[in-house]
């Protein structure tokens, strides 16, 4: 295993370490227990939203903590959940009065870890709500999820809930607004090649050199099918047609284009795919009216990318636009 | 090799394609001859900013075409220099009557191309200048170059001559805040894997799985020497280092700190350098006052990373600060 990193043990606070010291203007980091919180702390007035899961999907969640997204997140070990002693504090630091929404993507370790946790802080008078995210339409349930599992639909979930939070809606409405994005929202990966875990040392699964797996989770555990090799629009065409189909798109609808890498892939290969994903979403009648493509929520050096598709309406459009400042997201 | 493309013979103008959709309100993408340029043309009155080189280094140029940057850049195929009659539409499209300046990577390819046309448009009556950017302390010649190689440094020298040029400097100073960039910016990369060039299929060169390449050029090339893989705290300390002393830093002075990815590393590991690279900095007596971390120059999915210092002075940090809206650079 070749990475550049000291102990493996140490991988996540040591870059956490770097990440703070990069954006202080943006963030805090805090060590025992280890959460990221906004700098300056909750804002007064506003609902805070908070999210987290395990670190190795840089710059997922952390890199969206700062205005217009998110005001704390919660990182584990590379993949592992998140300890409710640790998502306690960050949600009582965003707390400023008007209540937390929680932005939980589906797995069980998380689920269950951020259900405890907002039962603690609710008991301590907190009013807190969440929201789940399984916006993955490759299977129905995997190794670490009961349902469908939360994917890059997630980002898309914690800007839109931030613009809503940032412009002073209340709990109620910040949590139906995040529930509308679920609603809308769906992916579907493919990987080219494995991820390493730093304290395991070796890949997270044995690819073929002429083999992709189609429908991959965002930590390698299987998705629908391995599938020889394939041109870029084919591949493409297979993510499009099933998330369309799931999300039953009709022409005439819009929606937000969103190509995103799993680490390892040049991001001349995501143009490619989003070049292809567009087209093939005007073949059904259906406008791109926004796009973003980059690697967002990764899978360490995993090979590989996914397509999301929102369903806009003119709300979620302008909670979209609206400003952000975050470490890797900002305009 | 996999690769998420179709015909690797069309991977930079599918993918130049996909970046066109994608950023329609930013760029224009010329076909033939291959270019891209500001949406919207020339800027009235402005010194124009061209760029370019070999593809494969994406979001370098393309990406830093926009508001505040390059107002066209010029790709050639995969780590290929671009062609004299790209260069010169490119050139002559940028000029609103301020003239134009070429910011100019130093391989030979690259310096022979720009200074042909340069020739050309200047007997076309258009007022030209340009400047070679040659950060790269690894080598002092290599495989592509007669003296040191332009490497990440490249982003600083585009962004502070972009503001420069913004803000209504003539093309005598805009070359002068360029110069003044290149004479005080320094850079060097370490690799942990080779990449695949699309058209060539196979690895550019052999990395034994234990080992590491220090001082590698942005097309792998090769540099310095090769080591056994070390702890990141180590392979920092030799980046930083040949940096520091190569700009005989002292202590007092104010830097730019810039970790580049070279594609295929996690943005962790990337966080992990930029924190030891930032205490040993600080541990000379520097100060660091501006960040950037992140992919910017890459090497298609190669892993590894550079560490470029840029000695900053209050213009120079004016500069770097002003508003710029790119595709990959944006505040």
């Amino acid at each position: 295993m070749k990475k550049l990193l000291n102990d493996p043990q140490d991988a996540v606070t040591e870059s956490l370490d770097g990440f703070e010291l990069a954006h202080a203007d943006l963030v805090e980091v805090h060590r025992a227990p280890l959460y990221v919180s906004r700098a300056g702390g909750a804002v007064p007035g506003k609902v805070g939203l908070v999210s987290g899961g395990g670190a190795g999907h840089e710059p997922l969640h952390a890199g969206f903590v700062g205005a217009g997204m998110l005001d704390a997140a919660v990182p584990g070990a590379v993949f592992t959940s998140p300890t409710p002693d640790q998502i306690v504090p960050a949600i009582l630091g965003a707390d400023s009065g008007a209540g937390v929404l929680a932005i939980v993507k589906n797995y069980t370790g998380d689920v269950l870890n951020f259900e405890t946790a907002l039962e603690l802080v609710e008991a301590e008078g907190t009013q807190a709500a969440s929201i789940l995210v399984n916006d993955d339409v490759a299977v129905e349930d995997s190794l670490y999820t009961a349902g469908r599992r939360g994917v890059a639909g997630t980002v898309a979930v914690e800007k839109i809930a931030g613009a809503a939070a940032e412009r002073g809606d209340d709990l109620g409405k910040v949590t139906e607004i995040a529930g509308r994005v679920v609603a809308n929202v769906r992916s579907m990966g493919v990987a080219l090649s494995a991820c390493t875990v730093p304290h395991v040392g070796k890949p997270s699964f044995d690819l073929d050199e002429t083999e992709i797996e189609i429908g991959i989770g965002i930590h390698g555990e299987p998705g629908r099918h391995r599938i020889p090799m394939a041109p870029a629009d084919e591949i493409t065409g297979m993510l499009v047609d099933a998330v369309a189909e799931d999300l039953r798109l009709a022409g005439g609808e819009r929606v937000l284009l969103f190509v995103n890498g799993m680490g390892g892939t040049p991001q001349s290969e995501l143009y490619v795919v989003y070049r292809q994903a567009r087209r093939l979403l005007e073949a059904r009648g259906v406008a791109v009216t926004r796009s973003l493509v980059g690697n967002y929520v990764t899978s360490l050096e995993m090979q590989g990318a996914s397509v999301t598709v929102l369903r806009l309406d003119d709300e979620l459009t302008a909670l979209w636009d609206a400003p952000v400042h975050t470490a890797a997201l900002r305009w």
